[in-house]
């Protein structure tokens, strides 16, 4: 029980409560109570659903019972609203998650999954409105809710989260760091790394766990132990991104709304990472000679035992460079980063580094898992509706793009909501008169930043930024890059100016100007150059003892 | 030295002269021939240099003649022009050759290299005007270009080049395939494969042929029989692209015009390479072990013995793809494309893939020569005039970039000339009511092609276009990607409107809107989206039996 108890209790070190040396017992009895307060508010949306309209037929709850079949056709209530999602439910991001909550109100799942509380969330659901309820019934459905199951109990107290992340959503929890936090350290602090997790934080009890190694045909098992014991360890720094990460800017008038948590520029972080290597795991069991694919099965599922999946190639997962790993910035992984054991897959998309990893299957196939097979896929930008799309036509993503942002002078408001960005120079860029800007790059498969560029005039000119990176092996350059300019004040604009970034990796690969090119309606893997809109405070440079307002 | 004959005379077998079976000594001395004819016209220019300016001091020759040296500067003569080049000398795209001219009239050096018979150069070196020449010295001048040696005399042939070719230089020989040509196949003939020269094309006795493999320690050497009797043989599909393909699409108004060889989307093709692994080769020497990169040196040298050459990182040359090729689609290598072996680095930028290869060394430095630290790098954008440039700030290229071009419907002139595109749709289209439009993409580092979409709407929809493609090993995608896609004729505007295409790879890589986040000097790795001009003849549909004009 130790291990797990000192995971848990160093993730909660930030809280004066938890750090002055309570015993395990009281520890546990507090942190897997049921019903431990959840600290932060739910997310809002600005879209109001689910009214009664009049012009509708009405169905009861007993009527929309009867529609949970591929026959009948899939209905669900919302408040006042009936719904027929048949047509949707094969393109809903979460899977076939939505099925449990045909023929019911949806109330008590998304009083659990909070993250469909968000506006381009309802208005799809108000696009299958095909009725009212009947009066009372909402109010019968509010009360069911408080009876729900909280699959969450397990996840972690996050004390003060909303000082280093913008909080996308609590459950499950997805949180990203905010921008200035990003780029104060090379090594991003485990308290202000992103978190995405699909589902819920899983229960694990150390003693009992084991790491399942296997193909279709023999598995073996390792304990927590045995895998730090019998492997030798390695150390590397990587960053890992979500797929999704700037998804909120592919968004334009001409191409539409994207669908999927509007991360803006913090679903990303630099970590050290320490644990074995895949390859050297499945070398001691005789699993690398066969196989075109290897899975990782999490230990985060539902109630139906759907658990979060993703695979990777068999060249990659045989390279030198994929960890099981075991500590996060050398220090015993948090619940939320994948305690006990995680996979590092450096320079591919985050989806695939799977948490909490329980099984680990060397196959002929993918993954079959949602995320695997109908999730983190570039789909033609002709596809304005998931329900057109053959998903098996197009390939699960693996690689990221290159990819950069402008992360100070930065707002510590919802980036997505910031439109012009009010500064006072601060003392330091006063005293050299120079205004500093300040970002990350990165690039996938091991690909190095080359150059960081800026632009004040849409890309006409750029300037050169100065860069800070680690010596890394060709084609193993996972760390992130840190980048700096200094713009002499003197050519910066009295009125508001937009400020762009992109990076080139050594490979000559670059970010396309916009959206255009790239947009999908899932929103990844968006590498447009990133702007920012500045206004500097008009009582510059005489005010020269004030801080920038961030 | 039959071996040489037979590849010269393939090379030549599309002549019907030299098919009838003429004796080796003869084909020899035709050959060989120090005067042989010269095809193809000259290059030509529309600015007009070295003409007499009266404000300008004069210079005789015998002053120019002062100026070869670091501490006099360096002079030149140029018609009636006078011009000091110190300040240029560093930043010569074809490096230090530019001193042979020192304190000389450049007239016999560009009678041979007419590389530089072309706008950009011609507009650099007016810059450099200090004066003239005395009346009577241009004439004498004019008279001595007629007694430089020819170290051109081995080039071969090139029948009828113009019919498949934009012939971008005579000497060294740089010539594109024609777009509508490219896309006619999936594998380009040999005799529609570009051709891209640094020098002369060298003279090899196959009987005396050897190759040199060493590090800075030891060298073995090969016959060409060696090489192909004692290693296994293989044979791969790859495109090879010069780095500069599409480079005259990367001039802007915004940022300006880049410098080189101004290719349009031809200076690419897709070929089968038989040869030998280069990882065997150096495996059978012991010379696997030790060193970063491996360097190869090409025959085609310059009378002070200056070999074209270039490197590729150790990771690279020992990994699975790369060859020392005998065979291009599956006939002895042509003189132009290096026969009797040249390097084909698949994935990599043309400039590695070494012709005519005379040796490889295996070091810890990079090849010092001028085209891999002082040329094919892409430069920062801010870099105007390549004086400014700390070349070894600046990585060399290897992986290039996601590229596509639309090949079909093209010009049968000069696709950098040609501003609006007027078509009669072919008899299968108007049978159809579709426009076929064509083309290909490729991406660097064996990364597949996941799609190409094309848009006649400047970005804002796009369409999915088919692709013809191999099915290729995960990251050893080396043969390029051809697509096709038919727009309903109903769909397309009466006035001249604008067809863009854009590929995207497996790995997410896109290609960037315009040359402005990417725009450097040297004009390398062009990716921007491809666009051309259409306008559909206005008699169609009605004249139905017309074809269409290209």
């Amino acid at each position: 029980m130790r291990s797990r108890l000192t995971s848990i209790f160093r993730q909660k070190s930030t809280s004066q409560f938890l750090t002055v040396g309570l015993t395990g017992g009281l520890i546990a009895g507090y942190l897997f109570s049921k019903h431990k307060p959840i600290v932060h508010a739910e997310s809002k949306t600005s879209i109001i659903i689910g009214e009664r309209k009049p012009a509708l037929p009405t169905f009861s709850m007993t009527e929309v019972a009867k529609h949970t079949t591929k026959e009948n056709g899939y209905w669900l209530a919302y408040k006042d609203g009936v719904y027929d999602v048949s047509s949707f439910v094969e393109n809903h991001p979460g899977g076939k998650q939505i099925l449990k909550t045909a023929g019911k109100a949806l109330e008590a799942c998304w009083k659990v999954f909070t993250i469909h509380q968000i506006d381009h969330v309802y208005e799809i659901l108000e696009e299958y409105r095909i009725g009212n309820l009947p009066p009372g019934e909402r109010e019968a459905n509010a009360k069911a809710q408080e009876e729900v199951l909280d699959l969450f109990q397990y996840d972690p107290e996050r004390i003060n989260a909303n000082e280093n992340f913008f909080i996308r959503s609590e459950r499950p929890y997805n949180a990203e760091t905010k921008p200035s936090i990003l780029v104060s350290s090379f090594i991003t602090p485990v308290e202000n790394f992103y978190v995405r997790n699909h589902m819920h934080v899983p229960f694990v009890n150390i003693n009992e766990y084991k790491l399942e190694i296997g193909n279709e045909k023999s598995a073996y098992s390792l304990s927590y132990d045995d895998l730090k014991d019998k492997y030798q360890s390695y150390t590397i720094t990587s960053a890992i991104q979500c797929s999704g990460n700037r998804r909120s800017a592919m968004n334009n008038e001409e191409q539409g709304t994207v669908q999927g948590t509007p991360w803006y520029v913090g679903a990303i972080g630099n970590g050290t990472w320490t644990g074995v290597k895949l390859r050297d795991v499945l070398e001691s069991f005789g699993f690398d000679k066969e196989g075109k694919h290897v899975q990782f099965i999490g230990l985060d599922c539902d109630t139906s035992q759907r658990c979060y999946g993703a695979s990777i190639p068999i060249e990659k997962a045989l390279s030198d460079d994929v960890l099981i790993a075991y500590k996060m910035n050398d220090e015993v992984l948090t619940t939320d980063h994948g305690y006990p054991l995680r996979i590092v897959v450096p320079g591919t998309v985050g989806a695939r580094s799977v948490k909490w990893v329980n099984r680990i299957v060397v196959s002929d196939k993918e993954s079959d898992s949602h995320w695997q097979k109908a999730d983190y896929k570039v789909l033609p930008s002709s596809i304005k509706q998931p329900q057109q799309v053959d998903y098996d036509r197009e390939p699960a993503l693996q690689e990221f793009n290159v990819q950069s942002a402008i992360c100070y002078p930065a707002s510590s408001e919802d980036g997505n909501k910031v439109k012009i960005l009010s500064i006072k120079p601060n003392d330091e860029d006063i005293k050299n008169q120079k205004l500093t800007i300040k970002g990350y790059a990165v690039s996938g498969g091991g690909r190095q930043i080359q150059n960081v560029q800026i632009s004040i005039d849409h890309g006409k000119t750029w300037f050169q930024t100065e860069l800070e990176q680690l010596a890394q092996p060709y084609m193993g350059a996972y760390a992130w890059t840190l980048w700096t300019y200094r713009i002499p004040l003197n050519d910066l604009p009295s009125k508001p100016f937009d400020v762009m970034c992109r990076a080139m990796d050594t490979h000559a690969n670059s970010q396309p100007d916009t959206p255009l090119g790239i947009w999908n309606i899932r929103g990844v893997m968006n590498n447009s150059w990133h702007k920012i809109t500045l206004q500097i405070d008009q009582n510059f440079p005489k005010s020269k003892n004030q801080n920038r307002t961030d």
